[in-house]
């Protein structure tokens, strides 16, 4: 019942964040992970408080005036998306394994709410695989494809900010990492040594 | 996606509220029901997040410092049980039909806490069926007997303080009460007229 540490999954966009996500939702139901509050209205098939939390405009920003959230965004000029900070902390109370999934502005708005979490940065196994998945299948413009290569640049040196990087090789295996160190983190005694 | 109103069920010790919410839980899965906090260890098959969030005592603290319980309470002199704050918020601010299990006392703060509440007293089909359940196999003391019929004759006088009664006569009908009573406040538009 001792307190556990949140990690905070984070990385470059189109990364495969939302997927290593989902493969720990199917395959590790023990990890607890973060739904968010948005304001878009839920597509077919989404549940409320599933997959989200869909909210009106005026239930945000009360949720922001009262301080409900850890971090919050407002994505492609209309939807507001946020973490609701209540379950992450009972989560964490209760020492259940805890996880949010994030862009790299959400993480850095987490660090500045709860600096003792563990930021783990999410790394495509190569610049060039990145810049795949990025660019997709060529229909867009030099200017878009130009602006997109530069983000995806600026999100790769975010790195450093982080306390670990996981290579997104394969989803499978990065879910297992990122499991491992939860488990660890979660597991290891107060006056157990320090591996490193 | 317009807010909720969070129904909060209460009634007198052994009226059967745990086994009406357990009806709802059962075959209604859509209404969501708050999870308790407590400081108590869990029992063989309990499961966190799932029967209760089980917290140590530092961090049941520092729940109640922050303002994060609607209500809480001592039980038995060692453990304290409390209903957290912020996964109410979410289902009441997504729309989600939301209730509360709760004693009469929990009820009461949590009237302080969120007055617009709807309050539903869970009253005992009569007199007689309360003392059969209160007192049990007849092991107890003359003395002990006499404590518990006078604190079920206070309980059943709290009965004015609500908003609702629903009468325990059987309890697939008293959970479909309620759910019935949910849904019509849920579903009913700001401008319908009032059909009382």
């Amino acid at each position: 019942m001792s307190r556990s540490r949140l990690v905070v999954l984070a990385g470059p966009t189109a990364v495969g964040k939302g997927t290593v996500a989902e493969e720990i939702r199917r395959h590790h139901p023990e990890v607890w992970i973060s739904v968010s509050a948005t304001t878009r209205p839920p597509r077919p098939g989404e549940e409320n408080g599933v997959h989200y939390w869909f909210v009106s405009d005026e239930e945000f920003d009360a949720m922001i005036e009262r301080g409900d959230l850890l971090e919050w965004a407002v994505v492609h000029k209309t939807a507001r998306y946020g973490t609701p900070r209540g379950p992450v902390e009972l989560a964490l109370a209760s020492g259940h394994p805890a996880m949010l999934e994030i862009d790299l502005q959400g993480a850095r708005q987490v660090r500045q709410n709860m600096p003792e979490a563990l930021f783990v940065f999410l790394k495509p196994p190569s610049w060039d695989e990145l810049v795949r998945r990025l660019v997709g299948r060529g229909t867009e413009s030099e200017a878009e494809r130009e602006r997109r290569l530069e983000t995806a640049r600026e999100e790769l040196a975010a790195e450093r900010e982080f306390d670990v990087t996981i290579v997104n090789h394969e989803v499978h295996a990065a879910a297992d990492e990122l499991v491992a160190l939860m488990r660890f983190g979660l597991d290891q005694p107060d006056d157990a040594p320090n591996p490193f």
